[in-house]
Order: structure tokens, then C-alpha cells, then sequence
């Protein structure tokens, strides 16, 4: 190997350079003091667990793309964190206050064996908040407002919402009795997006007729709030069952319409994707440019069950570095005051002084080429900031 | 496995919890402000790289600290950053300007397979600094006066200063013709600092007399500024070779001690432990009650040869989890405002300026017992705050 090979990263790994890091790190703060203010607690997840403890009642998407390794004290095999929620979940279960809500909010590097998506890092920076214990559509509102809230403080324009509910074609499976073969079939198909596939599929595998036509209209359930609606109506009457999921849909859009009227709101019930672990409501936000989701998170209540402790649960995440390339807001710059080199304990405490009262002073020694916007220079035995 | 197993962490792993995570956020920021105004740019390393860029020009001891997973993409071996300061050593000797001094500061998760210590963690979150391209005295000078000011900043009281030269042994060991076998020999008694030993096997290794007596005198030379005086002029007369070293350290003990009078500074120049790639002056930061170093770094000329680049460099580091723990400054605290959680837009708008406003208000819902410093309350068809 030689040296010029030696920098060459890893497909999907990536290294962040001074002015982009900086704009992360402001970034970073920003997001993470709104998380503040909405009083969700910042905890800090290990990185690294026992695979046990990190894989359990989650999919099997998050198991392949977790980095495994032995652990040489134990002998155990231990994994990298992939996904930030199911180790809040088991904090939330064994750490906290039993009781009552906890609200939790991190950010961290996570680790993909395979990245998510053509798009997607394979060490995101997973920025995210999770809400236990409250099982209501309240918990549903606030979490998605938190998003929607995020987005807007990192100055991503155009953002839609798509709101979805994975428990609603998994109740229709059942009721239709799918097998786990057919059932995997159909998750595939689901997938691929291809409503003329699935509709020949339905027709084929499915008995009942009023399912089967379920199964058709929900398939294209796939747009605004009106074909929502429509389609609502005609599925309260062919499976009953499906009514109070599709109406918590209703209410939570109607809530957050209102709180954010501007923001326009997708829905789609064969949304399935990049959901390892979720029961109920699932919201993706989107913008212009970016082919992925760049926030996204669901219900997943029971995830802490594994851990001795059922609770209600939602959550949302996104990649903090994404989300510092796609937001319009301005990095704060500082000036650089460059001092000399030299050994005077005036000129040390000048510049002791300036750094703690929040300016960069850099010492510019034999090699320094900096580029300086004020200078510390010694007029009349006084050192003083001169116009560079 | 029960659930009462799955929430264990493996050994030297830990997880960090509310109050305490907020306390090390808050101390974060401080630090990376800190190295901000010291002119020293945030740079984020990749987490994971190929084995061969991150293990090139390192010492055994961090190979096997590092944790090795094969790349699904390529095939190759990756590694798990054990160690910023050879990641930073790529980036100045690929992506940053080839002239002129770098300065470089980073705070991230790094991964040891086997702890540097009984007492360390083998996920610390390292935060240093890093300055490329000056070989002076000048270097050494701002680098442990950038570390001194950090423990300031992290409230370390009673902090000392070691300060040692792992070139100097290097030396000597050369002059003597020691073979490879011989140097790790001698190495590993260094590391146990039986000085008996030492001596013992000084006289049965060493040929020449006045190399004999050389490192038998380095090997006492653990002390003040007095003892590293009076070694040095005997050293100068056994070994001239290894004057300018020693007078190297003596003059940045000279320029610290200026800057910083209250800090007491120690020699030691038998002190090779935890220095995996150092070549010159090396440095510790001690604090009472903690049996490591909580800060350390050192010179590693070179290490960016085999990137392609030779630049000079220093640097230091340490265990941010470490310095929140044993660090004497005020977690600053937020009040919390309880909002009820009710439909009405007014409410809404007034929840969303105090947020804005960086205040903390909670939605409490159903389930919730937070416990208020403040409340949200409609009065007279307003909504005010009212003290808990």
C-alpha cells in the first residue's frame, strides 16, 4: 500500500474539515438546546453493548447492518449501536423514574455495516428524541411538532410531512390469515411501491372479497388529506377493525395542521420502509433535493417489554451532518486576532484576558501563514488590537 | 437470557444519565470554546477507517486496542478509531494546507478492545488538540499551556505538570547498541519503575561505564526542577548527545512555569507508558484522587511520513467524561414550565416564544409528574406564568 492509498475512507465513511465541522458543531448546539427547551433530557446511550441487549425486538434490517465484534473480556459478542431508540427504550425500562412520562433527547455517531440507502452515511451523527409512557395522541402531536420544529431551526425550506400507520396493514394481514411466507411476500411487495403488482397479488392470495378490496384501497392510499378521508369511509365499512387506528391518523393531522398550517401533509399506509420497530403512527419529513426522508420516527410501543417493562413509546431521529448540508442557516464566524510570539507576561495576560472574554487569539509562532482580521501589537509599551 | 440480564453493560462500557450527561454537554461546549480561542479548528475524523490507514505509524499497544471489523463492501479490514491524534495526522498531511502551522481540536467517542487502564473507560470521549508544522519550543510551549488552560477550564484543582523526553532513553539505548530483543527488555522493566531492577540490569547489559552510569541516573531522574538540573549537567558530561533534549525540556519548563507559577512540575524521563507514537517532550496533567493521567500528549514528529507528509507536531488529550467527574464547576441548570396540554392556539403561540426565548417548557400530558418550577396558567383569558 502506499501512501497515497492510506487516506482513501471507506465507502460511506466520511471525515468532516474545518469550516463544515464548525457549522455541524453550531448546529449541534442549536439542535440539542431546542431539545432542551421542549424538556426532553439529553442522555448519552453507550456505543457499544452486548449484542443481546441491543438486538432485542428489533427487525431484522437493523440486526444485518449492525458491526458485531467479541468482546476479549468476556467472550461475548458485542455490537456497535446502529439505531440510537432501542437502547433509549432500555434506559426508559431500567434507569428512570418508573412512572409517569420520561422524555429523552441524543446525538451520536451510529454505526451501518450497510448504509440505509444509496444516499445515507454509514456513520450517521443520530440526532434525535424519544417520549415514554404516554400512550395517547398527545404523545404523537408533540413528538412530531418537536420534529417539525427541528427542521425549522435548521433552516430546511419546503419541508412536507408523510404520516402512515405500519399497524394498519399488519392488522388487515391478520385478518385475512396470511401465513408468514405470504406475509413476507407481501412486506416485499409493499416495498417496491408497484400497485399493479399488488393488486394481482391481492387478487390471487386473498380470499374475502371486502380484504381484498382493503387491500387495493389502501395500496393507493397515497396522497393528500381528501383521498385519505375518502378512502377512510369505504375502509370503515369493509373492515371495521381498522377504524380507531385510521381516526388517530385524522385527529394527529388535524392537530398538527393546526399548529403548522403551512407545512403541507402526505399520507401513506404502505410505508413500511426503514421501520425496524414500529406499532402505530409513523411521520417521515422530507424536502426538496434530498431523495430520503431527512427526519423520521414512529410509535413503538412494547419495544421495552425485552427489558422487563412495557411502555408506550415515539420517537423521531435524523443525521445531524444531513441536516447541516441541507438547512439554510449561517454559520457564526469569529474574528482571529493574531498575537506575536513572544515571551512578555503583559502580552500573556492581553491575551488570557481576550480569550476568556470570548475572542480567538492564535500565537502565531515561526511557521504560522494565518490569515488575520485584527493584530495584538505593542504601541507606546501598551499591547492593543490593530486593523489587520 | 432474562430480562435482568439484557440491560447489563459490558465491563469499562458505561451510559450516561440525565444530570450527569447535561454536565458533561455543558462542559463540551466549554471545552471546544476553550480550543476555539486558542485558534485550534474542529475537525470531525471518521469513526471507522481501513485498518491500514489508521494502525500505519502507531505502536503495537494500539493495535491491539483497536477493534478490527471486515468492510462488507470491500472486504477489507477496518478499524475502530482507537486514538484521534494519527487521524488528525492524516488530515493535516492530506487535506489541509500544505504550508504553515495547523491547529486542530476534536471531541468524539474513541474505542479501546482492551482499557489503557483498571481505572478507564473503553469508550472515553477524547477531546484534544493538535498543531502541526512547528518543530520550536514554541509548540510545546502553547500546546501544555492549551492543556493547563483546559483543566482551569474543567474547575481541575490542584493540578501537576509531568513532564519527560521518550527520545532521551531512545537515545541512549541506541548509543548502546542495544539489541531489539534488549530495548524491549529494558521497555518493559521501564514501565514497572522498579529502579532496582533497572540497575540490576543496567549493569549486566550495558558495556561502557559511563552509558551505565547514563541510565542509571535517567532512571532516578523522577523529581523537581532541582534533581532534572543536577542530572542534567552530569548527563551533559556522560552523553553530549543527549544535551539538546535536555535543555529542550528545561526551557519549556522555564517558559510554562512563568506562565502558570502555581502549578508544581515534575521530571520524568523513564515514563514511556501510555505514549503509543511520541518521539520527543511528552507531558501529564495530574490531578489528586485520580490515579492516571486525566490529560496527556506529547510530540510525534514523523507520523505523518507515511501519509506522505512529515510535518512536526504535538498534542494532548483527555477523557471528557473524566474531567466533568472530577472537575469543580457548576452544571448550570434550567427551570422547567408546565404547560397543560390543551388545543388552543394562544396557548400554543405563547409555548413557542417562550422556548424561543430559550426558556424550558414542558407539555405535561396524561401520564406526566414532572415537577414545575413554573406553570402555565390561563388567567383572565391569558395565559401567564405562576410560580410552582
Amino acid at each position: 500500500m502506499t501512501s497515497a492509498d492510506r487516506w482513501l475512507l471507506p465507502d460511506g465513511i466520511e471525515e468532516v474539515l474545518p469550516p463544515q465541522a464548525r457549522r455541524i458543531e453550531q448546529l449541534r448546539r442549536r439542535l440539542l438546546d431546542l431539545l432542551d427547551n421542549w424538556g426532553y433530557d439529553f442522555v448519552i446511550p453507550p456505543a457499544l453493548e452486548y449484542l443481546d441487549s441491543l438486538l432485542t425486538g428489533v427487525g431484522r434490517d437493523l440486526d444485518l447492518r449492525t458491526f458485531k465484534v467479541t468482546d476479549q473480556l468476556s467472550g461475548r459478542m458485542m455490537g456497535l449501536s446502529a439505531d440510537t431508540t432501542p437502547q433509549v427504550a432500555r434506559i426508559d425500562a431500567h434507569s428512570l423514574a418508573p412512572e409517569g412520562t420520561n422524555r429523552m433527547a441524543y446525538c451520536r455517531t451510529v454505526f451501518h455495516a450497510k448504509a440505509g440507502s444509496l444516499l445515507a452515511s454509514r456513520t450517521p451523527t443520530q440526532i434525535g428524541a424519544e417520549m415514554y409512557g404516554e400512550a395517547g395522541e398527545s404523545a404523537d402531536v408533540e413528538i412530531i411538532s418537536l420534529m417539525l420544529a427541528m427542521m425549522e431551526a435548521a433552516g430546511m425550506k419546503d419541508v412536507h410531512l408523510d404520516l402512515g400507520n405500519v399497524s394498519v396493514f399488519r392488522a388487515l394481514a391478520d385478518k385475512a390469515g396470511l401465513s408468514s411466507a405470504q406475509q413476507t411476500e407481501l412486506f416485499g411487495l409493499l416495498k417496491l411501491k408497484c400497485a399493479t403488482d399488488l393488486e394481482a397479488w391481492a387478487a390471487r392470495e386473498i380470499a374475502q372479497p371486502e380484504l381484498q378490496e382493503a387491500f387495493i384501497l389502501l395500496t393507493r392510499l397515497q396522497g393528500d388529506r381528501k383521498l385519505l378521508d375518502d378512502c377512510i369511509r369505504r375502509l370503515a365499512q369493509l373492515v371495521p377493525e381498522t377504524s380507531a387506528e385510521l381516526a388517530h391518523i385524522q385527529q394527529v393531522a388535524d392537530r398538527l395542521q393546526a399548529r403548522f398550517p403551512a407545512i403541507p401533509m402526505y399520507f401513506d399506509l404502505t410505508e413500511l420502509r426503514g421501520y425496524n420497530y414500529h406499532t402505530g403512527l409513523v411521520f417521515a419529513a422530507y424536502v426538496p433535493g434530498y431523495g430520503d426522508a431527512i427526519a423520521q420516527g414512529g410509535r413503538y410501543d412494547e419495544t421495552g417489554a425485552v427489558f422487563g417493562r412495557a411502555r408506550p413509546a415515539t420517537g423521531f431521529s435524523a443525521d445531524l451532518k444531513v441536516l447541516a448540508r441541507f438547512g439554510a442557516f449561517a454559520t457564526e464566524g469569529k474574528q482571529t486576532i493574531v498575537a506575536p510570539d513572544v515571551d512578555d507576561p503583559a502580552l500573556w495576560a492581553e491575551i488570557s484576558a481576550l480569550r476568556s472574554a470570548g475572542k480567538r487569539v492564535l500565537v502565531a509562532t515561526e511557521q504560522d501563514t494565518v490569515s488575520a482580521d485584527l493584530y495584538l501589537k505593542k504601541h507606546d509599551d501598551q499591547w492593543t488590537l490593530v486593523e489587520a
